[in-house]
Parts: C-alpha cells; sequence; structure tokens
C-alpha cells in the first residue's frame, strides 16, 4: 500500500521495537502515526477504531498480546495476568472473528511457556500473524481478480463497475485487503475498474477510509450515499458487489458492516453477482445459521446522531469538526454489523480460491475444519 | 402540526396576502419563516428544498402560480408571460408529480381568464389545493391509523414499531403528512407507538425533519442509519413500514427517495408489511412501468460530499456548519430517488382508502382515471 506515495503497511513495529498504527479516526483529514506502549493503548486504539477493520483488529490482538508480556511484572502471577489482560483484548469488539483467533494463537504460546520463554515467542507469532495476513490477501486479490477479468472481457473496454461497501481494503488488514485486494490487483494489471465506495454512516468508513484509500492509489471511484447502490444495480450501473466480512458462519453466512444485507438483497433482486472476499482467520466454524447465532455489536448511539467532517477555517487551515444532525431530543440506536445469509451470495473468495457459501463447498476448500466441527457438535 | 405548542401549516397568506413557508432547510438547528414575494424566490423555495416534499411541493406551486400574476405587468403578454414563468417552476424539481399536478390545475385558469378575472380565482385556487392537501392527508392517516390498531391489538400494549424514510411528515405537505400522518393518528388516539426514523442521507430529511416533527409531538422515536432498517427487520424489531412517495404509476411503482427500495426489498424477504402513503396528486395514471419510466433526479454531488450539522461554538450558541466526508480528490453522485416496483408494496394508503399495489385495484378507487388511461393508450 502506498500512502503520499510512500510505502507503508497499517501496523508494524520499529527499529526499538516499539507498535505504531496509523490513527484511523484521523482519516481522510489527516495522516497520523501513533505509538501503542501498553494493553490500555492497544484496547482503546481498537474499541475506538483508531485501527479496524477484521483482518487488522486480529493483527493489533497478535502485537496486543506480545505488549502485555513485554509489561509483565514478576509480583504478579503469569498466567492470571495473562488470562485477565487478554479478555480485556477480547472485550473490545464482539463481531471480529480475527480477534479472537489472534488471541488464541497466542494463548498456546504463554499458556505452554515460562514468561521468559514466551515473550521472543509471541513477539515472532505476531509477526507471523502480520505476515499471514499480508499473505492471505495477496492471494485474494489474485483469485479475486480473475472475476473482474472476465467481466472486463465482456464489456469490449468499458470499465468494470465494483460496488463496494464500507472498508475492507489494506486500511482494514495489514495490507492489501480482502474486498479491494481485487481491485487494486486488476488495477496493477492494467484492467479498467470504477468502483462506487458506499459512504457506510454511521462511521462512514467508505467516504472517509475507502475513498481515501482508492484516491491514493489513483483507482476511478465515486462516492454514494449508502441509500443509493439498489438504484444503481436496478440500471445495470453495477457489475459486481464484493464486501469483506468480520465473521463467516460455516454455512457461508456473513457478517459484515450494517446495510451489507440490504446490499445483498439488491443484487439478489437483479442478478448482479455478490461476493465476499476474507481470509480464512474470519471462519467461525462453530457457528452455523449467522441471523440466530452471530452476536452483534451495538455500538454508541452518538455516532448515529453525529457526523465529522472537516472544513477550512477563515485561515484557511484544515479544522475536523463534529457536528449533530438530529433534534437534541432525539436518540440514535447503532448497530454496527448485519448479517447476509448465505442465499445471497455468490461465492467467497479466500486465500485458497472462490468457493461458493455453504458448508459442503467452504469445507471441500477448508477440509481441516471438519475434525473441529465434529467435536463441537458431539 | 405543532412546533414550540403554537399550531402552523407549513406554507399561508398572510393577512397582507404575503406568501410565507417555513424553512426547511435550517431545520432543526433553526426554525425560521421566510417571505416569498416573486417567481424567482418561490423558484428557488423549490430548487434549494426551503420547502419540499411532494405535496408541499405541489402547493407552493399553486401559490407560486397566483404570485406570477400578481406580478404581471401590461408590457408583457400574458399567456406568454405565465407560460414562461410556469414552465420555470415546473423546471425546478423533477420527480414530483405533485408539481405539475398544480400547474395544470392553474394552468385551466390562466389561460381562459384574462389577467384580472384570472387574479382571485388563481389565488382561490391555489388556497383550494392547499385545502385538499390537508384534507386528503387527514383522510390518509385515518385509513392507516387502522393497520397500526390492529397490529396494536395484537401486541398486548407493546408498542407498535413503525419505520419510515425521508420525511413525509407534515413538513412535506400543508399538515399532517402521508406516512405519518397515520402515525399521528394513532398516537393521538392514544395507541403506543414507536417510529424508527431512517437518516436519509444525503440531505438528511429524516434525521432534521421527520425526527424533529416526532420530538415536537411528543411521539417516541429512534434515529437509525439508513443502513440499519435490513438488521431490524430481519430481528422482527419493525411491525410495519410506511413511506411516502413522489410520483406513483398507475401499476402501483413508486418513485420516493433514493434508498426506499431497499428497506422494500428487506421488507420483503422479512414478510414485514410495507404501506406507501399518497394522495391521489401523487399518482401519474399515464405511467405503466416506473423503474423504466421515471425520469430520476440527479443532484449536485456535493450533496454526498458533504453533511451538514450544528454544534455549539466556545460561547455556548448554536451553530451551523457544513464538513466535507471524504478526500478532496474524491467525487460524488447524487441520485435523489428510486422506483420500488409495486412487487414489494403491500399496499396503498390514499385518501380514499387503501388499495393493493396494482392497476386493477387502483382504477377500482379510482375509476375516474380510466377514461384518461383510455386516451393516452390510443
Amino acid at each position: 500500500m502506498r500512502i503520499h506515495n510512500k510505502q507503508y503497511t497499517t501496523i508494524w513495529l520499529t527499529a526499538d521495537d516499539e507498535l505504531q498504527i496509523i490513527d484511523q479516526t484521523k482519516l481522510p483529514a489527516h495522516f497520523e502515526i501513533v505509538s501503542l506502549k501498553t494493553n490500555e493503548d492497544v484496547c482503546r486504539a481498537i474499541s475506538s477504531m483508531q485501527v479496524r477493520g477484521a483482518g487488522l483488529i486480529g493483527v493489533t490482538a497478535g502485537y496486543g498480546v506480545y505488549l502485555i508480556a513485554k509489561n509483565f511484572s514478576k509480583q504478579k502471577i503469569w498466567k492470571e495476568y495473562m488470562q485477565e489482560e487478554c479478555h480485556k483484548l477480547l472485550n473490545t469488539r464482539p463481531t471480529a472473528k480475527n480477534l479472537s483467533y489472534a488471541l488464541e494463537r497466542q494463548a498456546h504460546i504463554w499458556q505452554n511457556n515460562a514468561p521468559d520463554e514466551a515473550l521472543p515467542k509471541l513477539r515472532e507469532e505476531a509477526l507471523k500473524l502480520a505476515a499471514e495476513d499480508i499473505d492471505f490477501c495477496r492471494l485474494i486479490g489474485e483469485h479475486g481478480k480473475k472475476l473482474i477479468e472476465e467481466i472486463a472481457q465482456k464489456k469490449n473496454g468499458q470499465p468494470v463497475n465494483i460496488l463496494t461497501h464500507c472498508n475492507a481494503g489494506w486500511l482494514a488488514f495489514t495490507d492489501y485487503g480482502s474486498a479491494l485486494s481485487p481491485v487494486y490487483t486488476a488495477f496493477n494489471a492494467g484492467i479498467p475498474v470504477h468502483v462506487y465506495v458506499d459512504e457506510t454512516r454511521p462511521r462512514n468508513q467508505g467516504a472517509s477510509l475507502t475513498a481515501f484509500e482508492l484516491a491514493e492509489h489513483n483507482v476511478p471511484h465515486t462516492l454514494i450515499a449508502d441509500n443509493a447502490g439498489g438504484h444503481l444495480m436496478q440500471h445495470r450501473k453495477v457489475d459486481i458487489v464484493i464486501v469483506g466480512a468480520d465473521r463467516v458462519t460455516r454455512n457461508g453466512d456473513v457478517a459484515n458492516k450494517i446495510g451489507t444485507y440490504l446490499k445483498a438483497l439488491s443484487a439478489k433482486d437483479n442478478s448482479i453477482p455478490f461476493y465476499v472476499a476474507l481470509p480464512s482467520s474470519t471462519f467461525d466454524f462453530s457457528l452455523y445459521d449467522g441471523v440466530k447465532e452471530i452476536e452483534i455489536e451495538e455500538r454508541n448511539a452518538h455516532e448515529t446522531e453525529y457526523v465529522t467532517g472537516y472544513y477550512y477555517d477563515e485561515n484557511g487551515q484544515k479544522q475536523v469538526r463534529e457536528v449533530r444532525i438530529c433534534p437534541e431530543k432525539t436518540k440514535g440506536l447503532n448497530y454496527a454489523f448485519d448479517v447476509t445469509p448465505h442465499t445471497l451470495i455468490t461465492g467467497l473468495i479466500t486465500e485458497r480460491g472462490i468457493m461458493e457459501a455453504n458448508e459442503k463447498a467452504i469445507l471441500t476448500l477448508y477440509p481441516e475444519a471438519e475434525k473441529y466441527i465434529n467435536e463441537i457438535k458431539q
């Protein structure tokens, strides 16, 4: 990923072993780098959404466990301390499967090693989680690119119109992204693409993050209200929908940013292919029926009552301001995700390839999950 | 309608025969009354959405024609002048059927009367259009109330949860409203109701106008992002959807605020009743297939790139501010309406009663339209 023509990842360890992130709450107005020194910093970064997106939450949690261990003091009892601090991390965001996935990977280490042995191993595992995230996203791009290429071949040089919801680009992962990785891969290969970017209220990750990414990469794109996708699909102005995911059941039901379900209904009604891109760390094989079983995070109503943006003051200085959009007496409600039933999904794009959204197809590409599923069924 | 506990309509002639409106672009931050003296004032009020909503646009246009005639100077040729000025009015907003309906009603008068005879008749007709608008909305409330009452009876005192999109309340008409008229009628009759208010980006008529109306009337309500309706319906948190309309074909296809179609898809998918409330002036019997035949207004992209809201400055003064939500390089696209096919609509609520959304049912309640339809078919 490139920002202001410089190569970045969304999270990294400096030469001095300091954990740094891009503060995504400041985008697109300001590009700021923040250091995280304690587990409190990491928890705050996740819950305040300085880092967000399924993949990046997981990778941040991986580094977070390393930070926790680094800050261990011998006055405390190792496993109790680790358990308690990791539990705080787990509670920062309930929907993203990648969070618990990363914590489980790290738990194997701190549960089976004394503090001094654990520390370098936790660091290594955190780096490995980040490297896997990058690698998986790159592969998602390779597989998904083929879908875009096929459409392009039928369009005789006209751009392929891709609609996406929320941000599942490189800002949501360590690099590349999930839903946007096929777009970048196609664009870099010279295939003409154009992206309709859903604003994605209430937090506007589409307007502020997806648009920022695409603009930095010079990918043609257009910002639309979340309300507009249905009309565009009805009039064949969208060729394919690609979104990300926060949690996917073994049956292919997808929890993703609130509003995804509405776009999937519209895609189905207009026979437009609807794909979900995810690294396999987003699968939750313990769940089957997403609508019934996935817990949906309810965030602060404040986010629905206010909008944050920027303006230029009388001195030409860029200022960020939050404005209230409803009367004082009005209260909001803020579910962060919804579940798109697998029947509305054309296919899933993962690092292993493209598959239909059902248990049989998923287990064909992920046969190792079968053992785990049989265990939990008992 | 009541604002700050005082009785209002959205448009009126003062004792001095001055045309006044509530400036809806200032709500909910400020309540301001504006005088319209010329056709330019009226055209600007409609196109800048100081007045908006199907019914109110029509009634404003009715008064507008009276103002045009009032400002006639004998240097000009009466019919040419009227034709030219009315054409400006017609071009302010393309989607609302009520606009052309009011202009046609007034055209009968100025085409068949000399200036001096026409003037009092145009005034009378403008007042009649306003009175009909009020009367029709009141009747819509009576009919629609029965739907809410039936649900209430099954809920044993639990509030009936109504979802609405955009603003089709009294601010969109002269009084009462269309979609919200059943809500007010039910509420006033002591039936427990709760309204989910879609924010309605890009212009936020839900957050700023519907929430304002409901708050002034003390109706329990909750602001939600446009993305949230699907999730709420999936989890049975919505009992009925009622929206307004800007243009309805004789087959029952409904042009309404962008995003209506997505909510209708979700209601259908979850077997939740989806009703459209409209006075008969919103019917366009000349059209059959709404998706193919209704021209959809494309408004300035600026509205999608910015959000307007208010905040309190360091002196505690309320300030209105527009903020940009996307990068400078990003451009928006802004279709104002979409079309909901009649197959997704449970029924239409008009001043004459409730009917299914199809040609046969509509013509049963509006048999006088049949002659007109036969004429245009020839």
